[in-house]
């Protein structure tokens, strides 16, 4: 019988985390036949967006990305608060053949929110104005701009809830959120981001700056082509979002988190099976974490598992539902039948919101954890799941002791597998091992070489393995949306002949 | 206290459905410039999908609808059995600019599955011998000709099943569904086909027939435009799609059925938001019937309400869960507290599968059941719930007397709703006192003159009502994938002058 433990938190890391990565070795094309700004630009820039919001200078900040693996060298950014301004821009932009990054809240793990060389940066930053739901349809209307966690803490005023979570909560904004086609942990019950996006307002880089309104604001409409479902997970190549329509979900009374132990990626697979047949409608999600993630977070965050026995593979099962009792109940049935079957080894649950937060705090970690031991090679991949557990042994063999540590964890219910190899630092040998091997290894496995993160900067030059035509109908779709190429150069589409 | 009545099953009609529909007076564009069918082709089509599977007679089932609205006057129906058949079709159909029309199930309620004038008709039927099922992840890989309840009794053997219900299931194709954007009745619950379409096989009607695949066989992939998604609900603008790759659901081992009486729209309103909170996860589905559609239903179907108190609205609730007793617990609690606060008049749950699929019955039934009058004006629009219980009365108001009945029922959850006129036959007057005035209507406030059924040839005439620069894009969008323009003309997307 499974004994319900409570859980002792312990050894909470109050480390601030301290960003070492070091800069990755660029492969970006050159510099496309883009014009340079000049002052007329700049003067004209500012008669739009007014002196403030046009910032010359100390842009650092924007230039680099939350990695500090990607340095562009813009020399402006502007911050909009209006789709007229937003159209202005991009009308003088496509006039004058000015490259533009987009840029949400600079947040991306692959480089996609920063300059490769002078792009104008266009900051939705300030497009945060606009906020209306209705707790009828469950619909929201905001501005891209606004924070992720605060859009969620007014939805919870109405009892609802943003139906994904991810660890930058507290700083990426909507419109990136929807560029990205963010997953997140909840993507097993709430589904993407293509399931909720319903309308977008949108701001295209064309002759007149067009300002276009895609969707609708209720959730069925089959009066035309789903446009705006082209522009969920785009990366900012087709247009600048700049208000968001969405099915938000009501917030439930309960959410349970436990923690299992287990031996075998078989052992993994049938917890996950048994998961989705016994907790069904109140799951939520299902993330992995083998035993090198569980040191790292020790080593590196003072950090320690809940679990005791040290298994090979820890599984994180969080539910959420509208009855604490009965969610409880089939949670221990749940456990009962996975000990009972020699599928877990062992297994607590969060006895309170505190513990559950514990929890959560050693998968959001791990993202952050390898940093400390100088420079990371991250991946997240998507893998059917009979390869799940297979290629982070084969990077293992691979490397051999030239890897500090790999440590695989991700979204198991989602195929999501964050394979990290951390070392004291940026690796020529390492990386000539890694790759094209490992992008090439994925894709003839039926996976993708980035489940989420998208292609920005760090997974360009991997991102045609495998793929034919649909490479060029991306183009094809680019150049009805942004003419001239303008938007995001160098990354996910992008034409060196343009 | 809410007592739980045991339900009545009684009067359940025996009846074929007459279908009695006339035909439609025809608004369509007059016949393009697409080249005239003769022997060379015949014979090209023959050598391509064999003298069986290319007809030339007795075509009458293929040329009308399911309603017998539309009738078209095609000369020839191929039934091709693999995605090279397919293409070498599109090939030849392009080089001669012959226009296609592309059928799946043929249950369309818009005329958007058969030919308007002389378009050889491409069915998707025979494509139907590919079924593969991965239990773990959930993902599906089927052919488009598959019938969507074959596919549903497939995926039973392994404990899942597909996350959208409706009342074609027995006939309709899977390729239909996902080019048309299917919702359903658990669309509240398990989404729409964007959440649930991770990749599709399409073939194009360009110069090679190209066949491409997009997407992906796992369930996240930010690799590239996610251009499977333009498919989903774009009615065979873009292409044939032949093969499906799709996330499906566990199945659940409860469902309850309860239909519920209210007296106003707000008590509707507030019944829809108090079953979103109590019984949150658990909810699949939340449809609304009014009085005359349940009159309707006993004076042409001979089928009797299970509420004896006649109220103004009855609403179905269905639950689906992995656990009978927390449902019913649940539905209980929820029960009392909409009858405690007035909310509900009544309410009888279904006891068994019977008296279930007795409560289904009725609200499947009501699409047929005015067509018994003699000619129905069908309509299935989404609008902001605060304007939902509006449009009956003033389309009632604005008819007086010239009308047999007004009955509303839809999807309430989803904010869908089927306003159908009856009348003996079709009638002139109604049909100006109808139209353009209530497409209008809809879209003013904020609505969608199609939300499932699409736009096919009914909806036409009004498709652009309110609508800008997106119907454009979608038009450049078409010639990326249909640059000549054959596929499904005269209907969505058409342009007279190509």
């Amino acid at each position: 019988m499974f004994v319900f433990n409570s859980l002792i938190c312990s050894g909470i890391s109050t480390n601030r985390h301290q960003r070492k990565q070091n800069r990755y070795v660029s492969s970006a094309p050159p510099r496309g036949q883009y014009s340079v700004l000049c002052d007329q630009d700049l003067n004209l820039f500012e008669s739009i967006v007014g002196q403030k919001n046009c910032q010359t200078s100390d842009l650092d900040p924007y230039n680099t990305d939350w990695l500090k693996a990607y340095k562009g060298s813009s020399k402006c950014i502007l911050f909009p608060t209006c789709d007229q301004q937003v159209s202005a821009i991009l009308k003088h932009c496509y006039s004058r053949n000015i490259a533009v990054v987009p840029q949400s809240g600079n947040t991306s793990l692959v480089g996609g929110s920063v300059p490769v060389y002078d792009e104008v940066i266009l900051s939705i930053r300030k497009l945060n104005q606009h906020f209306a739901f209705d707790p009828y349809s469950g619909i929201l209307e905001c501005d891209a701009g606004m924070i992720m966690e605060d859009v969620d803490n007014r939805l919870a005023t109405y009892g609802f809830m943003m139906p994904y979570d991810l660890g930058s909560r507290g700083s990426c904004l909507i419109g990136g959120n929807v560029s990205t086609g963010v997953g997140g942990v909840r993507h097993l019950r709430f589904g993407s981001l293509h399931n909720r996006i319903v309308g977008l307002n949108v701001v295209l880089a064309d002759e007149k700056g067009s300002i276009v309104k895609f969707g609708s604001k209720i959730r069925k409409d089959n009066t035309n082509l789903h446009i705006h479902q082209i522009f969920v997970g785009s990366e900012g190549q087709l247009g600048i979002i700049t208000r968001i329509i969405m099915a938000v979900v009501p917030r439930p009374n309960s959410i349970q988190v436990t923690m299992i132990g287990a031996n075998s990626p078989n052992s993994c697979l049938e917890i996950l099976r048994a998961a989705q047949n016994e907790l069904c409608e109140i799951l939520s999600a299902v993330e992995l974490m083998d035993h090198e993630s569980m040191i790292c977070l020790e080593e590196n965050e003072n950090l320690k598992n809940v679990l005791k026995t040290h298994s090979p593979f820890n599984i994180i099962i969080e539910t959420m539902g509208s009855d604490e009792e009965h969610d409880k109940e089939k949670i221990e049935k749940f456990m009962c039948k996975i000990i009972d079957e020699g599928l877990a080894v062992d297994g607590v649950q969060a006895a309170d919101k505190k513990e559950a937060t514990y929890i959560w705090k050693l998968r959001k970690t791990l993202p952050l954890a390898p940093l400390h031991d100088g420079f990371v090679f991250k991946h997240d991949i998507s893998l059917p799941l009979k390869h799940f557990f297979v290629l982070s042994d084969i990077i293992k063999q691979r490397l051999g002791s030239l890897a500090k540590r790999v440590i695989t964890f991700g979204h198991m219910a989602d195929g999501d597998c964050h394979v990290n190899v951390s070392a004291k630092q940026y690796s020529p040998e390492i990386n000539a091992k890694l790759y094209p091997f490992l992008c090439e290894w994925v894709v003839e496995h039926g996976g993708s070489i980035s489940a989420e993160h998208g292609i920005g900067q760090e997974r360009r030059p991997y991102k045609n393995i495998g793929k034919g035509y649909e490479i060029k109908m991306a183009e094809h779709i680019k150049r009805i949306f942004d003419p001239r190429y303008i938007l995001s150069p160098y990354k996910m589409i992008y034409n060196e002949n343009v």
